[in-house]
């Protein structure tokens, strides 16, 4: 009837692609199964760029899964920490997961929530830091979600692969097993320490602040145990030995003494000693050190190495009945050792200053 | 040498779980594999509560995966949608990538950050909306991560099957296939306008809000057009037909035309009409229908039926050679459609009021 009222703001045919479609694809290039990890080496039977992601049937094997979040001002500060060490971090920790599962690490979806001025410089840091943990870890990613916030977000979910049935969980610890960490305890703490006094500049420390930067899961050394069957159980230190030991106990439903003498502890700078930074509490409640926690049956204890793939292995106590969780002093007393590692709805999320242990 | 110095916050030995695990196990309890949905029926090996969770290898089938963030601020308002609304919607609206691949959801992963003050009658009512999701969608919790932050911020992965090699993609259209939707598009952007304009209470507009509060997308559809192998491309519309029919296209490598006058678009009640809202507009652009959009060849359009699982199917044109989208007009002529939905990085999160196609 009438004539057509036609307003169309801009009536070219070629369209851009929208933003985000746009941010994406430059992700996907960064991170995506192109170049050194192709998708079917990955598992990938469809990578990103659709509404889903399709891990490959892989007879006589398992898909591991597990999701993991990095925010700013929880888990990490943008004047601190490099876009590089934050995107690197992102995924070291969620790979962790797979490590202590014996699994091995094959690609990643990446939740990423951010606020728009950092679409460039900071992405493009990001997404190095990033790669260079995809390669590492041998991952590529799977598949995404971008969202436009006012701080950084980013939530991970990694996928490994293990054997069928080989996976180890943190149920299957008894009593008489040995209890092992890997590497040393309360490395990424002290890196910490450093970073909140303002004296990471220090030429002599800077050296200290890798572990808590860049961490490496023994990834390797994961699935080494679980191919030999060697663990129990097995568990990551995310959250302060403390902490997760007492879930690993609470898991298989056991109690555990470790040797204060036995532990691993990470040297203190004397700069740090003197500022009241104290090893043994480094050790006990430091978190995101992404070392492996692991149970063997006493029988077994030959067959494990002091070290593999570099990491360092240290036995550091037992497994006993009951529920309590104690650690024997040097003079051979012993006290109870409550969890006081990281907990986010706790009273506080940095390891208790009131625990002090000496003898 | 020295007496011991021993300084223990508490000496007790029976130590209380931290915040954090008292959480984590309230969440479980509610979500988890227990009750109606069974693990091993969801296709868990290994569900919440370990490092990580363990997707049972099925002979002949694949997993689907895909991961998906709910922001407060972006996504939802606090103050606007009801807490049961939220956790049921986060859900769903992952859930809906899982129904555009034609797959049986299965379990899903949970990442929720949230404000320490939302973790009792508020997160009672997030758990309450997200089990409902769970048991009309079938699916358990495989696991999760919580963290504390200021603002809710939800990310979601989901897990779902398929026979080996039946997903489908976005990018099998062909020149020549139909292109259809389902459901009634806009119906959920309308509720958004309702709500903008702050006449929700209204007793005669309040059927309106359930498609952008309780979406529902059409998983038993998805999962019968796959059976029946007769989409040769399928998405979900989350983004508002011209971006997710351009992704499609993109994907694809191909173009459309759609007819304005096959569109199934919502009713418009004539309070919001008289306000200018513009059914046409709403279902251009208008997001989160979490409808299915897909293709079919034309030699089986005969197979394709006018509804299923109760939602309408509606042809609405098709797929072309070369890369234009035009909508064709009632009047024969047509327009170009370039993408206007919603945008995380463009210079909008919300339907161009400039768009006005009449005729």
């Amino acid at each position: 009837m009438c004539e057509d009222e036609i307003i169309v703001p801009r009536p070219n045919t070629t369209v851009p692609m929208n933003k985000e479609d746009q941010l994406i694809a430059r992700i996907q290039k960064r991170l995506g199964p192109r170049g050194p990890v192709d998708g079917r080496e990955v598992g990938l039977a469809l990578g990103a760029g659709d509404d889903a992601c399709i891990l490959r049937a892989m007879p006589g094997r398992e898909w591991v899964a597990s999701i993991d979040a990095f925010i700013e001002g929880v888990h990490f500060a943008r004047r601190i920490h490099p876009a590089s060490s934050i995107g690197y971090k992102a995924l070291a920790r969620a790979t962790s997961d797979l490590a202590a599962m014996g699994a091995a690490p094959r690609s990643f979806l990446l939740g990423l929530a951010l606020p728009a001025s950092l679409t460039d410089a900071w992405l493009d840091g990001f997404l190095d830091g990033m790669s260079r943990a995809a390669r590492k870890f041998g991952m590529a990613l799977a598949g995404g979600d971008t969202s436009r916030t006012d701080t950084i977000a980013i939530n991970i979910t990694v996928f490994g692969e293990v054997p069928a049935g080989r996976a180890i969980t943190r149920s299957g610890a008894r009593p008489g097993d040995r209890i092992y960490v890997t590497g040393r305890l309360g490395a990424a703490q002290l890196g910490v320490e450093i970073l909140l006094r303002g004296i990471a500049s220090k030429p002599s420390l800077r050296r200290y602040l890798a572990p808590h930067f860049y961490p490496t899961p023994p990834i390797e050394l994961g699935q080494w145990l679980s191919r030999r069957r060697l663990p129990t159980a097995m568990m990551d230190l995310s959250d302060g030995l403390s902490t997760d030991l007492d879930r690993l106990c609470r898991a298989s439903g056991v109690g555990a003494r470790i040797r204060k003498a036995s532990l691993p502890i990470v040297g203190v700078p004397e700069t740090l000693q003197r500022q009241g930074v104290d090893a043994l509490q480094l050790a006990l409640d430091g978190g995101e050190d992404y070392q492996l926690l692991f149970t063997v049956p006493s029988r077994s204890v030959s067959r494990v190495p002091s070290s593999g793939g570099g990491v360092r292995i240290t036995e550091i106590g037992e497994i006993v009945g009951g529920r309590e969780i104690r650690l024997i002093l040097n003079d051979g007393s012993s006290v109870p050792l409550p969890p006081h590692g990281w907990d986010h709805f706790g009273r506080r999320a940095r390891p208790k200053a009131a625990r002090r242990i000496t003898d």
